[in-house]
């Protein structure tokens, strides 16, 4: 398995110019090139499984760590299973970021704060960022399928009061499985609950959501709701050693298809 | 569409002496006679959906209401909806619940404290209460897709802490479409999050959910996940509207079945 040989890379230039209009988009599909995607926390399970599941479709992925030897080590081992042509390299976390129009912070709860801020005067205006941190009680030496309740009344709350303004902070994939993002070879039968204040932010995470196979994305609302989506990943731990599972995941019923609201 | 015919009555005292020994059941299938089942605010949508779903299913059903003209009323639409040979009657809550094995309370957070206080000197040790309440800040005038923490840490805790000691109560049903329950045409794509500290009694409610055509049930866990489980009717209430559909409802993917987890 390769990244997707037929999607063709924008220049830089580009990438930026778009970023920074994607709130002005309206029909134009937002992904026809490539997107510059940095995973903060990209050497753990899920932001590893992210990083694969991204260069994959095709996408330009840099996976962030606290230790560059890690990130490299992980770029090393995507490349093993993707093939050398794989769009995806390694950086510290500071430089991961740099100049990304997205950002996708994968992180334990209890590193959260500190991640954000090795990273937010590397943040621009408009840089989409999404949360997925979940704030469970393992952070504090309790139990992971218990959650913790943030002052900001949620982790992505508590991110966004750390970023700069104009930093558009989106919560997702906090209930998708890392086993899932992990097993190439299977569709993922999960749905991303996708919260944020910024309509078109939302639909950018929803668009690179739409292209890792079986999944599909959800507007769940404002990023307040992110209180309740980010207590699920307690929910889906605790069905997970129920039944002796690992990827126990979400699907919302109701309609063929979610995705954008319109 | 009328209930099912071939389900045999078991006599009272039965239905009794299983309720009381529902704890020692080991391989044997609880349902196999008609059950007595109480829904208090069972003129309310969920309750009325429930009510038919279960009489279909070939079980005595015992509409309740604070009213007793309110609940003969919805008993006859029940009967109009399912033919008049439907097992299906109506009394005010306490005299509904009184010798019932099964209650499922499906009242407004609003109202539960005092409706529990109506009926809890007639459930007797055994008996299985089903609390469905979903502690939205439409109680206290706010929006339908805000919570409240109950001081006990939800709604199900706060119902347990008002019952007798010996009365088993689970919570399940917080993320299930009325009109869904009430298209009785259609199976229910969706699936019962039940929680529960007496796990026999979470397999007996989960029995009655497996019965009704579509629908599977997961345990959740200990009563304490209703902190979680009970925030999601919110969360089902802002994709509701943001989608402008009614009937967005949970799956839980990564096995085909889930059940009693054995």
């Amino acid at each position: 398995m390769t990244h997707r040989p037929d999607r063709p890379s924008a220049p830089d230039g580009d990438i930026a110019r778009r970023a920074s209009t994607v709130s002005h988009a309206t029909e134009v599909p937002l992904l026809s090139s490539a997107m510059e995607v940095a995973i903060v926390g990209g050497t753990g399970h899920e932001g590893f499984g992210l990083a694969l599941r991204l260069a994959v479709a095709g996408h330009r992925v840099t996976i962030g760590s606290r230790d560059a030897a890690k990130a490299t080590a992980s770029v090393e081992e995507a490349k093993q299973l993707l093939g050398d042509d794989a769009s995806i390299d390694g950086a510290e976390n500071p430089a991961a970021v740099a100049g990304k129009p997205v950002v996708i912070v994968t992180v334990p709860f209890a590193g959260q704060v500190a991640t954000y801020r090795t990273v937010t005067d590397r943040l621009e205006p408009g840089t989409v960022v999404v949360d997925a941190t979940s704030p469970l009680q393992a952070a504090i030496g309790g139990k992971a399928w218990h959650v913790l309740r943030p002052w900001e009344g949620s982790a992505a709350e508590l991110a966004a009061s750390l970023v700069p303004d104009g930093v558009r902070m989106v919560g997702a994939f906090h209930t998708v499985a890392a086993s899932a993002l992990r097993a190439l070879d299977r569709p993922i039968d999960e749905d991303v609950l996708v919260c944020g204040d910024d309509v078109e932010a939302k639909r950018l995470v929803g668009e690179l959501v739409g292209e890792i196979p079986g999944m599909r994305w959800v507007d769940c609302g404002p990023l307040s709701t992110a209180r309740i989506t980010e207590q699920l990943t307690a929910l889906l731990i605790t069905i997970n050693r129920r039944y002796k599972v690992k990827d126990a995941g979400f699907r919302i019923s109701g309609r063929e298809d979610w995705g954008s609201p319109g």
